[in-house]
């Protein structure tokens, strides 16, 4: 009986990461994504006055993955343009949430279970990303295992890794914090997970694959619909960090969030909680 | 006769498109370029402080369309830069505009009937660039059309698109405006250059490419030529694209050009506004 | 006699340029590059906030020649990192000079006898990175002389020509200095020793590249220990510069450095300047 669930869990696993994500987890990865582009203070206001440099925005936000992966590996880093379909559904969903009429489109998937639906399937996205990056960097570097989580990383961060240059975009300038220095929790959980997938293509983890994929997107779906829909910021590696950077750097780490409450006039405020504040304020404009 | 008038446009337009750029086209390229870096606030004084910093951005000024353009194919920034006879040309224009005794090369170019024709053969120039970006694009992703579009703009644009990190090369940041943010005139007609040129290239304008760039060239020069010599900015496009972002966008883009007028302390000027105010003052200080 | 000299002189050049720099050389590398990480003005601080921001650091500090001139080449900028050793290596001197007990490590390299001995065996590591720079861009473009100097520059001042951004890393922006306005001794160093290299390659200067090297790293390692052991900065060039400059660009260079002393409110003062004043009083705060 545990050899056939097993195996059927060994299926499931196959199937699910053999599953295609075009076009429908690609298009719940745009919502979500320009979704929180809509969020940030004064972005509404660029869509207004310069139409290009918010469908740049949009595009740097769905796209920021691929583009710094190919950065990282040399290669031109507007290669993944050349998938016409998915720049011109990226657009489409760009051009209904910013100029939709009576803002209908981002009311139905601003919709909180609506919203809950397309985040879990946004991290499967994510999961399978960090999984191919890792995946591409071994191809061009066998034993290059700090290429292979660099590359992860990035491919899981996406565009919070280039904040500072997506904002100077549209003429807002941040420079006192950036995505490295206060990891939000997807920056974080993709810097584990790359290295996870790191360890499993070193053969040094002994799992397939295919389980790790499964694994991973199950944990990071669950984590942020649960912190989707409870608002918050709270990271689960929290106690463990703290833990071990206490040990290894002597210090708490997670102390930029932690503090969050001690100091609210900190300025290393995580990007997620000087957005949330935002967003409520634009909620109510919006209604 | 009219078959005859054809066949003499379109070989007139074939010579034009094989024309060489090199060296009298390119020449009058580096000197206009170049002159507007000296209209910049402070690139004087760079010049006399750090003459590296003067002449890197002299270079930016120069060959920032192939530095852009061989970024987004993932080629090597500098490959340029192999054309030393290019590089000594542009570096000689960059040390007679500067350091000339008397600026007598400065005071010869900037004479507003040289000046014109200096304008007009740039702009055959970038004519030229971004019907090459294009074709460029196209041989390395035959269907990339997005890809041929950023390219073709990048081409056309140059430096502008840089602009943020040029005038940090000179100790400057001004994070509150860019060239996508507040498109100037040629920035703008880059973009619909590139759009042409790629519907061209993908057979959907049914227009042989000589022809194209002649049509191109024809509008760029005479638009240049007249708003230098008017010393305006005012943009051929203005009434169309209010129209046309009304209706999709709903709004009235050139927004932030047509403000300079209605709020003169707008922070959004373009950079050409500013940098005529600052090319006036200089103007006098030089004489 | 003399036959002989110079037979043992090319011998002892020969075996000179064929030593392998790792590990012994390369360890003073990254030790003296992260000292001067500690004495940056918040490193400690980030170090106790965010650990792999200071890895990051760290590592741009070590490896920043080698990720620039790749990005130069069109390269991966990550391909230094395929060598795994290199990287651990510098990790354990990252971790050894920022979390070591009692900052013992800190205090062992930071003892003027220890650090002149390391900063010796660094500028060993800085001309072989020029020479190699130089050779690489020769490969890759045979007449590329401009080619050959910016790659050669690039690998010997490393981290200094992206100190902008290093810092925005940290949380840090300084953007009305960069190290291309306002050269240090070692950036101004690299520049002409990558010139002298290049015409070496290009056989304009006669002599043999094994000579070079040796003298380059003579005059580089002699000059570094003098300043480093009188803290100053005064550049051995800044006679010879103030007459050339003076005579091609009608200006002194140099004036940034020698203002220092006339305008200490001058906010041009060079990257070493000012962590010359932070370190002293780090070390006051870390004893």
């Amino acid at each position: 009986m545990e050899v056939l669930a097993a195996l059927n869990l060994g299926e499931i696993a196959q199937t699910f990461s053999k599953m295609g994500m075009f076009p429908v987890f690609d298009l719940a990865y745009y919502i979500v994504s320009i979704l929180y582009l809509k969020y940030e203070p004064g972005s509404v206001e660029v869509s207004r006055r310069s139409p290009v440099a918010s469908w740049l925005c949009a595009m740097l936000y769905c796209f920021g993955s691929y583009i710094l992966a190919d950065i990282m590996l040399g290669h031109s880093p507007v290669d993944y343009f050349q998938h016409n379909s998915h720049i011109l559904l990226a657009s489409a969903v760009w051009y209904l949430i910013f100029y939709c009429p009576l803002n209908l489109f981002y009311k139905c998937v601003a919709f909180l279970p609506v919203k809950l639906v397309l985040v879990a399937l946004k991290e499967v996205v994510r999961s399978r990303k960090i999984a191919a990056g890792v995946h591409h960097a071994h191809h061009a570097y066998h034993h290059g295992f700090f290429i292979m989580v660099i590359v992860g990383y990035v491919k899981g961060s996406g565009v919070a890794l280039m904040a500072n240059f997506e904002q100077l975009l549209r003429g807002v300038w941040r420079p006192d914090t950036n995505e490295i220095l206060n990891m939000s929790f997807p920056t974080k959980a993709s810097l584990y997970g790359a290295i996870l997938f790191t360890l499993q293509e070193a053969h040094i983890l002994p799992v397939a694959k295919s389980t790790l994929i499964l694994c991973f997107t199950l944990f990071m779906a669950t984590s942020k619909v649960v912190m989707t829909a409870r608002h918050s910021h709270g990271s689960p590696f929290a106690l463990i960090e703290s833990w071990v950077c206490h040990f290894l750097f002597g210090s708490a780490l997670g102390g930029g969030e932690e503090d969050h409450h001690a100091a609210p006039a900190s300025p290393l405020k995580t990007k997620e909680e000087l957005s949330e504040g935002a967003r409520k304020r634009k909620t109510k404009k919006a209604e």
